[in-house]
C-alpha cells in the first residue's frame, strides 16, 4: 500500500500557473508534506491549462491517502478538515462565511483580470495600460481587500494567514508584474504576501524555470 | 434586532438565473426557512448577472443572522455547518472531497456550456446544434455523472441528495431545453432531478414569470 500513502500535488508552470500556486500555498500553509508532481510543459494539457482552456481537474490535483482532489477550493476544504489547527479558515462563523465568499468569488470570477493580466512572475511591465474591463476586476479586488483589512485589522485578509491569502496571492504577483496603481494599504499587503517564505521559495523556482514553456503561443 | 434575524435569499430570474436556482435549492435542501428577495428585472445588475457579466456577489446572496454570504459554494458550506443533518455533504471523507471537487469544477468551469446553452426553462429547442466546445463540456459533465452514479450507486450523485445535485441541477434543465443526446443513465438522472418537489416548484414559478426579462438584449 506504499503507493496509496504517497502524498503528491500535481502542478504545472511555477511562472505562469496561478492555480498551481494557490494549491501549493494551501498545502504549505496546512503543513502537509508532499511531493510536487510537475505536469511536463510538453504535455498538451499544460498548454491548455495555461491558456485557461482546460477543465480544472488537471492542476492542481492533490493525492493524499489514495484520495485525488482536483479543485482548488475542494483541496482547501480537505486540508482544513485534515489540519484544522492550521487556521485555513477563520474561527468565527461570520468570518468563516466571509472568507469562503471571497474565496468563491476569486474561484469563479475575475475573468478579465485573468485573461488580460496573466500571472508571469519573471516579467515586469512598467506603465502597463489596463483596459476598463480588467480595471473593474482590479477595483473589486481592492474593495475586497480594503473591507477585510479594515474588519479584521490585518496583517492578512482575516488577521492570521488563511485560505483567502492563498487564493489572492497570484493577484499580488500580477499587480507587481503589471505595475498596477495601488493605494498604500493594498501595496503594503502585496509586499507582505510576496515576502512570505513560501512565496519567496515559489518565486525563486519560477525565476529558475526553463524558458521552454515560453514558446507557448499564448492567445490573450 | 428584528432586521438582524430575518433570513433572506436574493435571487433574480427563475427562468434564466442558474446561480439563483443553485442557491435556492441549497437553502431548501437544508430545510432553511427564508424569504425570497427578488432582484427586479429592471435593475441593471439583473441584466449584468444574466449576461454573466456581474461579479458573483449579487446573486445568490443569503442573509442569515446578520451575516451576508454571496457565493454559491460559500452558501453551501455555511448551510452544511448550520444543518449538518441535512447531508449537503456526504459523510465519508473521500466522498466529501469528491463531492467538493465536482462542485468546484461546476463553480469555476464549463464556460462554453454556460454561454452556448444558457438556462431557459420556458424554452425547448428540438434538434439544437451543439458546437464542439460546448460538447466537450457536456461530455465532461456526463463523465462526472457516470463516475458518481457508478461509485455511489445512485439515485443521486452521492447516493442521497447532496450539494452536488444542486450544483448540477441547472445543467439538467439545459440538457432538456436544448434536446441534448443523453445515455439512459444520464437521462434518468435528469428526469429524477426535474421530478424533485423543489424543482417542480421552481419550474412552475419560472413558467409563470413575467416576460419583461425577455427584453434583455442577450448577446450569446
Amino acid at each position: 500500500m506504499a503507493a496509496m500513502s504517497k502524498t503528491t500535488l500535481t502542478i504545472s508552470s511555477k511562472n505562469y500557473s496561478s492555480w498551481s500556486l494557490r494549491g501549493w500555498l494551501l498545502c504549505k500553509m496546512a503543513g502537509l508534506a508532499f511531493a510536487e508532481k510537475p505536469l511536463p510543459s510538453s504535455d498538451p494539457s499544460t498548454r491548455a491549462e495555461l491558456l485557461l482552456l482546460s477543465p480544472s481537474f488537471l492542476v492542481p490535483c492533490l493525492t493524499h491517502q489514495g484520495i485525488a482532489i482536483w479543485d482548488t477550493l475542494a483541496i482547501a476544504e480537505y486540508l482544513h478538515e485534515l489540519r484544522p489547527e492550521a487556521g485555513l479558515l477563520p474561527a468565527g462563523r461570520a468570518a468563516r462565511a466571509h472568507c469562503r465568499a471571497i474565496c468563491g468569488e476569486m474561484h469563479s470570477g475575475f475573468g478579465n483580470l485573468r485573461s488580460a493580466l496573466p500571472m508571469n512572475l519573471k516579467a515586469h511591465h512598467a506603465g502597463f495600460k489596463v483596459w476598463a474591463g480588467a480595471q473593474a476586476d482590479i477595483d473589486r479586488v481592492l474593495a475586497i481587500w480594503r473591507d477585510c483589512l479594515a474588519t479584521y485589522k490585518g496583517p492578512y485578509l482575516f488577521g492570521e494567514l488563511s485560505m483567502a491569502d492563498a487564493m489572492y496571492a497570484p493577484v499580488c504577483t500580477r499587480f507587481l508584474t503589471y505595475d498596477v496603481t495601488l493605494d498604500a494599504a493594498a501595496s503594503a499587503y502585496c509586499r507582505r504576501i510576496m515576502a512570505l517564505p513560501f512565496m519567496l521559495e515559489w518565486a525563486a523556482a519560477a525565476q529558475a524555470e526553463s524558458e521552454e514553456v515560453e514558446e507557448l503561443d499564448v492567445e490573450f
